[in-house]
């Protein structure tokens, strides 16, 4: 067990992309290269098998490989957060314990999906998880993709079980979390809300979330470390202006792509090699993202962190200046400065 | 490989249920025994790995051995369809091998779920399979759960790939149905079309559906033979009486219950052993669903299939009638059949 | 008081369009022809104010300027069936008693719509309506624009107001309209189901509706009518085989138009001028619509209805033969039927 | 025209709540009454005929009579934003003039609703109105009720029409917010950005909104506009204790009631008298409200700013303190300032 083990999970944790090889198996090489590159750019915690980790397009024995290679590579430097949801309750206990042994802080755990279940039938999953895990839980509400959590859900698995310690939220909705947080932090200030919404991270860490889980941090580490310590330091001015310029490159690597597809082309531009994705393409689709791709990497070089292409960056659509993102993020500062808000 | 193997897929095929035993694995006695069962009752086909026979709660190796149960106990009595989504197209390839050898049929392919999908990612992923699977393919579309999988993709799949061979819709729209007969029967004599909603089943059959995969054939598999039959003999007036009927105890077994629950349930009351299933339940629900189970004994005592439960069954609520539910059919019957209708 | 006052309702009741001027007032020279001119072709029945008519676009004064021009053209010839949804029940109810004194069968009214309301509010909203109308009412169900009328609401107006004599769905659900029929029609012999969606209607026919409102009349008031006419003579398959080409002709009049544009559209190819929409259109909008309209004209030349465009009408994509609509259609009526369902 | 009227718009306005007298009409005199009282409690802006004023259930001329009542008894002490959206775009203009020389400061014009239309079609729909308007005009984004008003379309509406100052937005959505922000402010310095989700209010300030329209400010407008004063006066962790406190209010007046129901209910306890809203209610539903208004009184009690019940307030559930929202906030309050996060 490492020596975070009894501290609350806080700051940004890396849900990790997984570099494939050219047979589609774990490129084991590249991700500890890259994880430890994460580690060194500034990443409070890594997170192998969530969504942008694709967890339900491996197998059950390479999740466990993922996990594996992640706690050996990181060596106790961050904790770690491993996504443990399998076909059920048994194998998903199974993996917890597997996880324990391997160091890793504590375990997420997405509620049940395909079949969209009621209230009661997720806190019944939870509660049977909860009641004999040998680890911590973090429960992962992503109500796009899974059953929701709703708040009084949460709160019974927090006041009831003691090894819930946290949630991993992914809607994005500052209502919702404001909810969870009146809701459960009287009863435990151990308990963690995290976001994994980056597009609104400076706002979430303003209603008293304790950090984010961001798939951006695969390819700006450095930038979501930032927001992160200058909201900290108390400059929620400077937080907000980064904050403006991750939502337009999360946007960009959000749509029209496939997820995590945009993610996974945008750590390339890194210096990385993630390979094909698991989920198969069409020529059309290739083609279309080999062009997205060339606007990932003008928005990277906007943030000094990658080159230009050769053929140079577009000047921006219906505006007459190629300098336009700074430009907006510096009027939108300026006029918050001028009203004091931030 | 049976001898259906030629054959278009028609007919009935029940999404089997799997019996756990009191430790939740798979109860092989009593499965083999409710398999022998469905097939004397006249299904046409079976289905393991369905979402009535929850495949996501198994593992990969456990949905293997359902399907090499049903392989061994069906003995070549009637065609196998088996449902064949693993975590990637590899691993959903390698199951595809290992069907065909045991003499499947064909294989059922859910579209891609937890992530949602694009239409063009959807062609791609059945595509890729299609082009190397050694057996052939029903698109299974499912969109309350799943990535839907629209008409001009099944055009396009079933234009191409000669593997395709059905598609089994669950969305229980009509006019979906049509748009799709229209789409590839003109091209695809041999494509069959199946509905995964028995709530119109003989409707879908009027509109030229070509059978179903009905989870109540798990439960009454004489009743949805017998709708089948006569509505295939030209008594639609018949076939309309008992759909009628089948759909009250379709939506008793739909809801409030949790999917496949309600199905588990009633099938228990026709002499069989499921256990519990591997969703787990609270104590509250527990008690609700004994509850509920006692309602569908009274249902399907109006079947005379089941002895009514040693309390009786209540008057039906704002009733005045114990008969109500031949009194409802009777009406409907009759007023369709004086207008000629059926 | 018409003659039909004491009927059922059944048939095609045709949602009027309206015709406006170049100043976008109700041209009303132009519906009193129109409205003949469908009279003659065989509507069973008339309705104004409904979604087709756009009820929403006109004011409180214009909808019932609509009603009064729809009475007195029809003369009594066919029923009416009014639009009387207003801002609230005092207002409905005022023009619920002024459609009563023109002589018009019953009035339809919308369940409310912005506001998303929960059943109870619907059921309190319809009751209080039923409870002072001078005139029979038929509920007006269309989930995707207004709060959705469930099952057991429609039930307990049914049984508890005689004024309730019908609804309209526009759902196209088959088995929510079987659930309603086994709900309510073993209490009430009179009550009308008509369904909303042409898409289905022969199989909404199928299971016992009483006819239906289609835009597609607007159009095709033949089509609709053979449709109806050849199924209650008992020739389904004629009737199928007629559904199967409306129900192209309704998805090209329906998308990628805004509603009812295509069906004004494609109206005015039968030699009516209906003007422009009250929703306004960008030039670009107007130049794909121009476009559209061209496939149109095609589709309606196929019913042999309207000329081909002077341009005449291009192979059907991806087809080689300019006569794939009746190939389908033959195909798959030839496969019902070989199959004896039809 | 008022002083304010090169202003831009800002701060907090209050969506009016309507009185109604015993016959269901506008109470005239108790609405100047509470129109006094609101300006005199703080709010800075009037907007009646919003979704708060249940614009769609009164009548073209009620609405007009409304915002007539509303500027005189303003006075011009505040300005006033007056909706204006009617069922067409001509009558809609004929309300721009009306209010335009009523001296309202601006109007605000929900997108097309009931017919959910493209972002082509809204455009076109704003582009009409703002070509021809003599009145400063304020988008409404409701996407939970109306067409949604996407980022694109602003952006067009706001680049191209100078009468086109602002946009309300009632999602809740940050991002969004923020999406809009960026793609409209560096454009237009005078564009204002409204929220209509009081529940978000601080973090939208954060994020650099100019204000928002509020439903709650009908209840407790000194609450509204102390969040308000306490964020632009730099006090940013008692805006966020506030609004921690507001959220529980808003939640208890916006569910389990109709809209705006709780907030009517909520508002007759601070001496208004509201009167039966339009919408119909059962026996039933007038008794749980009845119930429910017991609450909302114990909540306002909480504010200090109403007596509690006669009856006492209950304990609340699970928790053995009566005091439980103070604790709440002054742990997450402290919590927040130990972080140095407010």
């Amino acid at each position: 067990m490492n020596s975070n083990a009894m501290n609350k999970l806080e700051g940004i944790f890396t849900p990790l992309l997984v570099p494939l090889d050219e047979r589609s198996r774990i490129d084991e090489a590249e991700f500890r290269r890259f994880i430890s590159w994460l580690i060194e750019r500034g990443v409070h915690g890594l997170y192998p098998n969530g969504s942008t980790g694709e967890f339900t397009r491996f197998t059950q024995e390479e999740r466990r490989r993922i996990t594996q290679i992640v706690a050996e590579e990181c060596g106790g430097r961050v904790p770690i957060l491993a996504g443990a949801a399998e076909a059920n309750v048994k194998e998903t206990l199974s993996a917890c314990e597997a996880y324990a042994e391997m160091g890793v802080r504590a375990v997420a755990i997405v509620a049940p999906f395909y079949y969209k279940l009621t209230s009661e039938s997720v806190y019944a999953y939870f509660a049977e998880i909860a009641r004999h895990s040998p680890i911590d839980i973090t429960l992962y509400n992503i109500p796009m993709f899974a059953s929701p959590i709703d708040v009084s859900t949460i709160r019974r698995l927090a006041l009831e079980f003691p090894r819930v310690i946290g949630i991993k939220d992914s809607s994005g909705d500052l209502a919702f979390m404001m909810r969870m947080i009146s809701a459960v932090r009287p009863h435990r200030q151990d308990f963690s809300f995290l976001t994994g919404w980056e597009a609104v991270l400076v706002p979430m860490l303003m209603i008293g979330c304790d950090g984010g889980t961001h798939a951006s941090s695969n390819v700006v580490p450095e930038v979501t470390r930032r927001m992160y310590d200058l909201f900290r330091a108390g400059d929620g001015a400077a937080a907000m202006q980064w904050q403006f310029r991750i939502l337009e490159l999360f946007d960009a690597m959000l749509t029209p792509w496939e997820f995590p597809d945009g993610f996974r082309a945008a750590a390339e531009l890194r210096g990385f090699h993630f390979g094909r994705g698991r989920q198969p393409q069409t020529n059309t689709q290739r083609a279309e993202n080999a062009a997205l791709s060339s606007t990932l990497q003008c928005l990277l070089a906007d943030f000094e962190l990658v080159e230009r292409p050769a053929g140079g960056c577009p000047v921006r659509a219906s505006d007459d200046s190629q300098d336009i993102v700074r430009q907006v993020v510096t009027r939108v500062i300026q006029d918050l400065k001028k009203k004091g808000r931030i």
